[in-house]
């Protein structure tokens, strides 16, 4: 059984990685964090969170920080945090980290990151979560929690498990709201309804939200959208609301001038994450016989301006 | 009928404008420019025009030039080489042209230009054409004649004409190249199986044709736009060839790092021609009951790129 107080490992501790795993640290659990850029700062001065729910340090005494997996303990829990761009590391990276009974959670974006990592180290291992957060990351080691923050996370191979269980209360203990799903790939297919169309059309266009919901054209361009996605999950068995698209936008409206992460990643000039948030949900909508020519087009256009980033100040307003 | 020796007036004389007219004019014609923001320095120095087939220049004592169309003599041919963007101002721009049997002939890119040209002035006066053409203005006055330059024209109601034939003619002994289809829509339609893809993909994404035909899955996205294009003509009883896909990405693989005229519009901080070219397209195809759900995506995501033009340098190579 999955033990109460685990030796967890976050791989990949950016903003978000930083961010939960030093949650976890702030509330006595035993987390080490694999870095890369930001090693040398973390190392030194530990974590520095400013967060809308209260500011935080973790001390560097208590940040147990590693660039090199192998030089890390076993653990019981490995948080994958990485962007899926780096999907390519999972196995020197994680496999060092594992022993009998190590469960692997991936809070990554889009599709295809369980699967990838149940064919490395095996599907019993393996969860997937979704972070509903704003975060971002302020300088080396310094992270600005923005606003919400909760996990929904379940089992790769769907159902309920006293592990996830378990997991999400390491979670709720530690200031992080966090549920189970019962059905991991409904959650998902219902989080890529707003991922695809406001990280596509946000990262081709560099337009915040409330520029994509200016008008009627523009509305009606992201329903479309939506409306492929869902038609995608529906088809392969997953039922989404009926009044899902209205509520998605509606929520979309209340949150400004919203900047998605491959919008961010775009104007810094950073891969983009187009592989797990749109071009996995198109090859398995047309797996699955959907047509799905909207998504098609946007996973091309993002694939074309992954390879042209942008350098801000660029606009003329 | 027509007159041997008409009274030309080019209303919108910008690059095109000022290319063709100068041509007309050079050969002995009565020219007579309306021009905006060029009017000083072409009155001043007249017309330079760097052309691939020899430089020449047209002195400001033959450039008749204007700021205002009600001090220009009514003319027998007027030519339209507005930006589509400026279609609104057709009315006070052209109606003191006008006499008693007047030919207007439309310059301009994309649909519907002739529909309003009618609509305003009656179908009878009206002509279009396609100029296929690389232009650039260098500076005020100054032409940049890259390369090509043929003109295809034809009646707006359908047919051959003599009026057509004898506009044909002028061009063809002014150096120009031109040619009289028998089916405008033909030709519209034809050119517009190249311009929307990369007109409005090399504006949305900012970048050259080459870019666009980069890869398999870059060349996938611009044959399933083109083969929507195709489709929504031949609804409209309009026969495309079989192999007009492939001789169009061929073709244009021979053209380089080629901007299109929005990318370069984009570029530039102008308006883009996102209506002429994307927006009647579309709603012709819906109206012929076609379903072109890419066309009508690049449709809005240029709307949308129009409201944030680019500012270079912005590149990252």
């Amino acid at each position: 059984v999955f033990p109460e107080r685990p030796k967890i490992a976050v791989v990949g501790a950016g903003a978000l990685g930083g961010y939960y795993g030093a949650r976890l640290a702030q509330s006595g659990h035993d987390v080490h964090f694999l870095l890369r850029s930001d090693y040398e700062a973390v190392r030194r001065n530990g974590w520095a969170v400013r967060s809308f729910v209260g500011d935080f340090q973790l001390g560097p005494d208590r940040a147990h920080v590693y660039n090199d997996p192998r030089e890390m303990p076993p653990a019981d829990l490995v948080l994958v945090t990485l962007k899926t761009t780096a999907n390519d590391q999972y196995e020197p990276l994680i496999r060092p980290l594992l022993k009998d009974g190590t469960a692997i959670l991936t809070i990554q974006n889009g599709l295809g990151n369980e699967d990838r990592l149940a064919e490395l180290f095996g599907g019993s291992r393996i969860l997937g979560g979704m972070a509903f957060v704003c975060i971002n990351r302020d300088g080396p080691g310094i992270i600005h929690h923005i606003d919400h923050g909760t996990i929904r996370l379940g089992e790769f191979r769907g159902g309920l498990s006293d592990r996830a269980s378990r997991i999400a209360k390491l979670f709720n203990d530690s200031r992080v709201t966090c549920e189970v799903l019962e059905d991991l790939r409904w959650g998902r297919w219902s989080k890529l309804v707003w991922n695809i169309p406001f990280n596509g059309l946000g990262a081709v266009l560099d337009l915040t939200t409330d520029r994509l919901l200016a008008d009627a054209g523009s509305v009606q361009l992201v329903t479309d959208i939506m409306r492929e996605v869902i038609e995608a999950a529906e088809a392969q068995g997953l039922r989404m609301p009926a009044d899902m698209i209205d509520r998605q936008i509606t929520h979309t409206r209340t949150m400004g001038p919203y900047r998605s992460s491959m919008q961010i990643d775009r104007q810094e000039g950073r891969p983009l994450e187009v592989e797990s948030i749109l071009g996995e949900p198109f090859r398995q909508a047309r797996a699955a016989g959907i047509k799905t020519p909207k998504l098609e087009m946007l996973y091309e256009m993002a694939r074309l301006a992954d390879r042209m980033p942008l350098r801000l100040p660029h606009r003329v307003e």
